[in-house]
């Protein structure tokens, strides 16, 4: 297909974890071109290479509050952008904000593609089709949150934390909260300080309190996505999706799977701002359509 | 959106369990009018109805071999199909015969819509895309094979037969195979014969006598997908999706969703034919994308 041959050069902007999980399966791909991985405070270099022709799609690795300004930015000049913003409620705001940059600037955007929201949107997605009565559940974990995780760090006495989420059911979870504490530090102070916090007030909170937190570390996570619905007339239709993952690992791979469907419909001059629900699956694997038509279907 | 106000009249052609269901979740739906089930006998109605313009979208519910001939004739006539065609190895066939017909005739139509070929082509694809190196297993049952009953039912000395498709990891099947003798059969003779039978020298097979087949009969079925692959350069990434589903409830309500997603397709004027992976997953759904977008992903 002509666009693999002629604009398939991927930089990634970023140096995380999923940056780096990013570059390796960009290096794995054969059909899409690693030009580089930028650190975010050097965008102006990354961005004086996209103008100068060299870069046809950019993977936003930056901190997600950072994606909606780097994303316009490289719209505007025609390149097209991935990215794994996570903050649910802004997905909608953050697609109509880019929609009008990207058709613009004749570019692709796919936002929010990571596992969750991203392929897990799919199989929510999906589940819908098959049963459009119903609940589903997403149940996280066990594994770590990031966002937990910063929230616990940045309260007074404590040095080092680590937030797990567990998953009890029906969308309920547990958070399991490490904490090391500062010299000095008033352990029930910290604790109560930490359960009144509004990111643990409204979970079932444990907090443990530990002498070392690196020594807990692993980026495993996983999902287990349950929906019972009726399809037709029938109740009853159990659908279940179940990850135990590397988490940066998979995130990354998305993002890759995700540039590669961006640059097949600038290709198709579809340009515009996509969640992945709205981009056709196959879009996101490498090669001719009829190779997965013959070996997936 | 325009197109379900103008064109969403869909007829069914094919009176089995799938089209009754079909027809369920048709009049469940809010954005589609069933207007009529019609026997496969009845084509000509069918067809003299769609050329009058009163049908813009039929589901072919017929015997999975009668499908080709059924699309290409009202695809010619710019009538949009949509059907479960099961024969996993000749769909790239159907594709390729369908495209040029839907195009011409400025339709749309979706093939292989069911969920094995179907939603699970979905999952493997979106697995695929999650874990680009590894192996996805397949994983049926139980549940009734209806290629496997009606081989049984022609054997000679069989009166009635069910085989259950069993599954034991790894894409690999048992057969239990529930027969009722006719009067005066010799069983050994008969078990031989069965087991000698294509359909079932090649997978672990066993033969139980019994008097009264109908009394095991259940619609159920399921399958269990899984893929344990490499994300980027990181290994064991556990993938899996199950399902215990009323087969021909589900079957229709995929056909429903698909014939949804063939019209949204023909209103943007992307004529052609299509598998699942083809399709935007949130085209399956009634009503907004916005919608989905806030509340799935």
């Amino acid at each position: 297909m002509a666009f693999f041959q002629t604009m398939n050069n991927i930089a990634i902007l970023g140096y995380g974890n999923i940056g780096h999980a990013a570059e390796q399966a960009l290096k794995n791909s054969i059909d899409l071109t690693f030009t580089g991985i930028y650190h975010h405070s050097d965008f102006s270099s990354l961005l004086a290479d996209a103008k100068a022709g060299k870069i046809d799609g950019v993977i936003l690795s930056t901190p997600t509050r950072a994606v909606p300004e780097y994303a316009a930015e490289l719209l505007k000049v025609g390149i097209s952008t991935v990215d794994s913003f996570d903050i649910h409620t802004r997905i909608p705001q953050l697609l109509s904000d880019l929609m009008p940059l990207a058709k613009a600037g004749k570019a692709v955007s796919v936002i929010a593609a990571g596992w969750d929201p991203g392929s897990d949107s799919v199989v929510r997605c999906l589940m819908q089709a098959l049963a459009p009565q119903g609940i589903t559940y997403t149940n996280f974990g066990p594994g770590r949150s990031m966002g937990h995780t910063v929230a616990a760090k940045a309260v007074e006495g404590v040095e080092d934390a680590l937030s797990m989420t567990i998953p009890l059911g029906t969308g309920i979870h547990r958070r399991m909260l490490y904490v090391k504490l500062k010299a000095g530090a008033d352990a029930k102070q910290v604790e109560q300080t930490l359960l009144k916090d509004d990111y643990f007030a409204h979970d079932e909170t444990h907090v443990v309190f530990v002498d070392d937190i690196r020594s807990l570390n692993n980026v495993a996570h996983g999902v287990n996505l349950v929906r019972n619905g009726v399809s037709a007339d029938v109740h009853n239709q159990r659908l279940e999706f179940n990850m135990t993952i590397n988490n940066p690992a998979l995130t990354g791979q998305v993002l890759v799977s995700a540039a590669r469907a961006a640059l097949r419909l600038k290709a198709e001059q579809r340009y515009g701002a996509y969640t992945m629900i709205e981009i056709p699956p196959v879009y996101l694997l490498e090669g001719e359509t009829e190779k997965w038509v013959k070996t997936l279907v």
